[in-house]
């Protein structure tokens, strides 16, 4: 089976966003105050080839901790979509 | 009312990743050569502060296609989670 995954790697919450400070400052600059507390990390999607949900779930957790993520200063969250 | 936009801005289908193919890659030397084709983009999380839900749309569309997302090589999704 064939799995979708989509994964979304934020930096921790008790970290600075340095890339996200400076985007909510340019919204103020481009006339949009009304946004604030801007926070940027990374979208990964993948395709896992797997026999079940489970064994699936466990490589690309796998693959987030070894690769993907830094777990010092970023957290990671992912779903899982079956493809056909 | 307050809403929290969660955003994802990811390269085009149609353009090569390179972030991505390198990525695709190094998993097959990690001992996962199940996982395939890796694209990598942003996820981003803001508070937008509007009168009402379309309101937010708007104004997250705005943020998006002036200052987030390169509509040229990317594209973007997101939705909005109104808080308290």
């Amino acid at each position: 089976m064939k799995f979708i995954a989509n994964i979304n790697v934020m930096p921790l919450k008790a970290l600075l966003d340095p890339q996200g400070k400076a985007v909510t400052g340019s919204m103020k600059n481009l006339g949009l105050p009304e946004i604030d507390n801007v926070r940027i990390g990374k979208h990964i999607t993948l395709e896992v080839e797997a026999a079940s949900e489970e064994v699936a779930k466990a490589k690309v957790n796998d693959a987030c901790t070894k690769l993907l993520c830094n777990q010092i200063m970023e957290s990671f969250e992912f779903n899982l979509t079956p493809i056909k």
